[in-house]
């Protein structure tokens, strides 16, 4: 038996003290407010958080941070340095990338990541003998560092779209593809990881990837968490229209793609019947803010779809920043900026979006809590940096969001794992093989 | 004769790699690039930059931090905060509180202060029996850590103002006001600082505490760096121009503030005469974008500043956050929340926002810059977190601004003096420091 002790706690009927949670089989067993710690129980000094989802990232990304600046130019001057990027991989260098920034991830306090991938195949398009060799490679990293995935396994088939249709890949795009909706079935339906900590979900590229017949097959044939990018640059509004009349939610909607177990990431340019449309579905939207600015996307409706009902979790995306923290202060942050008022969201619900609302968006349903049945990922964030003094102590949500960064993280436990200690992860060098392996892709 | 060797320094003409800077009497005295390390230099390994200047805090704001968002609000909403905060404050409580703000400047890679200062009186208005008790408390404060100080001392005169004019001070705005612009010169030109790092600049600390009178009386009078604070917000605005039928960039204009010797902050909502104005004057302008969003200001006119002729700088203000990196960052993300472009700015050009204008800002002329003459300050940056791991060896300018966080700062020399190693100021414990002061505040 496996148990922490922690001073203070986010339970989800709030924030509690003197916290006892033992762990069997790498899920809660129990929670015992206001007990005292056992000999052998790990004591977790600071404010305890269920764990925090990182529900949509693009592991490879992590590679362009800091060099993607100096060309300036728009999002579409970035993509092409990321398709860059994305040619020099192999299921080897991927899988050793993937590991160090699955545990800088893990440092930062996330303990699960949904992880939007669409590098399937050869640069030329050719399957690896193993087509699901790079896939594999991602949940074999996620798998030695202890960080929960679900691999959003993703639908790419198309280059592009305009009035007159779809366009052909491009060279840069021919990897990333199935050469239909069937292929891309009978290749993700094999995936079957063997580790507790992965399961598989699906992801729509985006409207400009996908076309309509395409997505009504995934909403009718898998029963699985299912992603897709939703309206992240104005010209994929302008393109889906133009091509099909209707806006990427609209499309999305009626090729009845959006329920419960749908999420929009970044929705960030939505006309009030996409808003009206994903709250009433349930569906969830996950909002990337370091990444948006970073890429100049803009600021999306959070609040707005908050209020019509959408699940609001978050995403590091493009790894920009890998921390929990500034995502959710800068959900807040730029509704501020926009909005001129303060105090939108509640630190509590920041939480819930990075905590519960995430692990229910990428599959594991009642996760993200720290209550009994849940599985046993806890984060501790602790008190003694300068940033975090003189936090109110009747305030401890608000501290945790609006005073944390990564750095302030000690402790992180992952299926009762305790795989991240005095803010350094347990079996890896972090830094050490960031450098190896981003400086040895763009050697 | 004290001597540092760095690996790589951000000199006025570009990066070099192994520089000898050599220091006497707080200034340094020889810069060789391509040098090897003499015995008994300090090596900084690492991104050696010029010493940085937060051009605009108010030191005691820091108390505030993640303590106001739970009353949601406006700017206005936590005015009310800070005014109660303010009204705790003695000299010896400020000293201490302030030593460690300043402290925590400095581990964060700040070098030196734009110290905004208005709490001048007793909470009734009374002076204390040495007018200047909060002031000098400020500044021994600076000398204790070792900071370099510029304290801006403030003009503050009515409670308001709107079309019927100006407003009497209200109970809580009394402990910041002189009686007439008169007694502040009497009061403000006493003030003369022994320290070799303390120096005294003027702030008027808005259009809605000082009127064109008293600005016109500074402008003629008085040969120091010129602060205030303008259009944070619309109302400012709209007081301004019922009361004077002038937007506030164009009352301190005709008053005759507007100077190379100027710096207006925030600058957030001006109209295009405004941007006309500020840079023709050659003024400067101080962006403290944590502190923009955090008060739900609004994204100001960063890069038609810089084009209309305005030099940048930075501040942290109200200390929501202090990371120099995280300023520079903002600057640029803020312009491309609101632009959709990307690399609007250069990485070098918002170090030099940091470093070089903003010494100038604040009376260091030829201050922030690694050359012969200018005051030994410098800050290193080292690259061992997984933050920094990966960053292209070609672009050391992007990497400080695109992947730099405080945590990151490894050595800081103020004058010479080696105040932060490892992270860690030489002599006092920060976040100690920090909670002691500021839990005592609210006790």
């Amino acid at each position: 038996m496996t148990s922490f002790f922690a001073d203070r706690a986010l339970l989800p009927e709030g924030w509690a003290a003197d916290v006892a949670i033992e762990v069997a089989n790498g899920t809660i067993s129990t929670v015992t407010v206001g007990s005292s710690p056992d000999i052998g129980s790990t004591r977790l000094h600071g404010l305890v958080l269920p764990g925090l989802a990182n529900a949509h990232s693009h592991a490879f990304h992590r590679a362009l941070r800091s060099r993607t600046h100096a060309l300036g130019g728009s999002f579409w001057t970035w993509r092409d340095l990321m398709y860059e990027a994305a040619h020099k991989l192999t299921p080897d260098t991927y899988h050793d990338l993937a590991r160090a920034v699955f545990a800088e991830m893990l440092e930062a306090g996330f303990t699960a990541v949904g992880e939007f991938h669409y590098l399937h195949h050869q640069a030329d398009g050719t399957p690896y003998s193993d087509p699901n060799a790079m896939a594999e490679g991602l949940i074999a990293a996620a798998d030695a560092v202890g960080i929960r995935i679900t691999l959003l396994d993703t639908v790419y088939l198309h280059g592009g779209l305009d009035a007159d249709g779809y366009h052909p890949l491009s060279p840069s795009q021919l990897r990333f593809a199935d050469e239909s909706i069937d292929r891309y079935l009978a290749r993700s339906l094999a995936l079957a990881p063997e580790s507790p900590l992965a399961t598989i979900g699906t992801a729509i590229h985006s409207v400009r990837a996908v076309d309509p017949n395409s997505m009504r097959v995934i909403a009718n044939d898998l029963d699985r968490p299912t992603h897709a990018h939703v309206s992240e640059q104005l010209e994929e509004n302008v393109q889906c229209l133009a091509a099909h009349g209707s806006t990427p939610m609209q499309l999305l909607f009626e090729a009845g793609v959006l329920s419960p177990s749908f999420t929009a990431v970044h929705a960030t340019h939505l006309t009030a019947h996409d808003l009206e449309l994903a709250g009433t579905a349930g569906s969830s939207v996950c909002f990337c803010p370091t990444t948006e600015r970073d890429l100049a996307d803009g600021i999306g409706p959070a609040i707005e779809l908050t209020r019509a009902g959408a699940s609001l979790c978050i995403g590091s995306d493009s790894h920009a920043v890998i921390d929990p923290f500034e995502e959710m202060r800068a959900i807040e942050m730029h509704e501020r900026l926009s909005s001129h008022e303060r105090g939108v969201f509640e630190a509590e619900g920041l939480i819930a979006a990075a905590s519960s609302n995430g692990y229910e968006s990428i599959g594991w349903s009642g996760g993200g809590r720290i209550a009994v049945g849940a599985p046993a990922d806890v984060v501790c964030v602790a008190l003694g940096s300068a940033r975090m003094a003189g936090a109110d102590p009747a305030l401890p949500g608000d501290a945790v969001v609006f005073a944390a960064g990564a750095g302030d993280v000690s402790d992180v436990i992952v299926g009762g794992r305790h795989v991240v200690r005095e803010g350094a992860h347990e079996s890896i060098s972090v830094a050490a093989e960031l450098d190896r392996t981003i400086t040895a892709l763009f050697a």
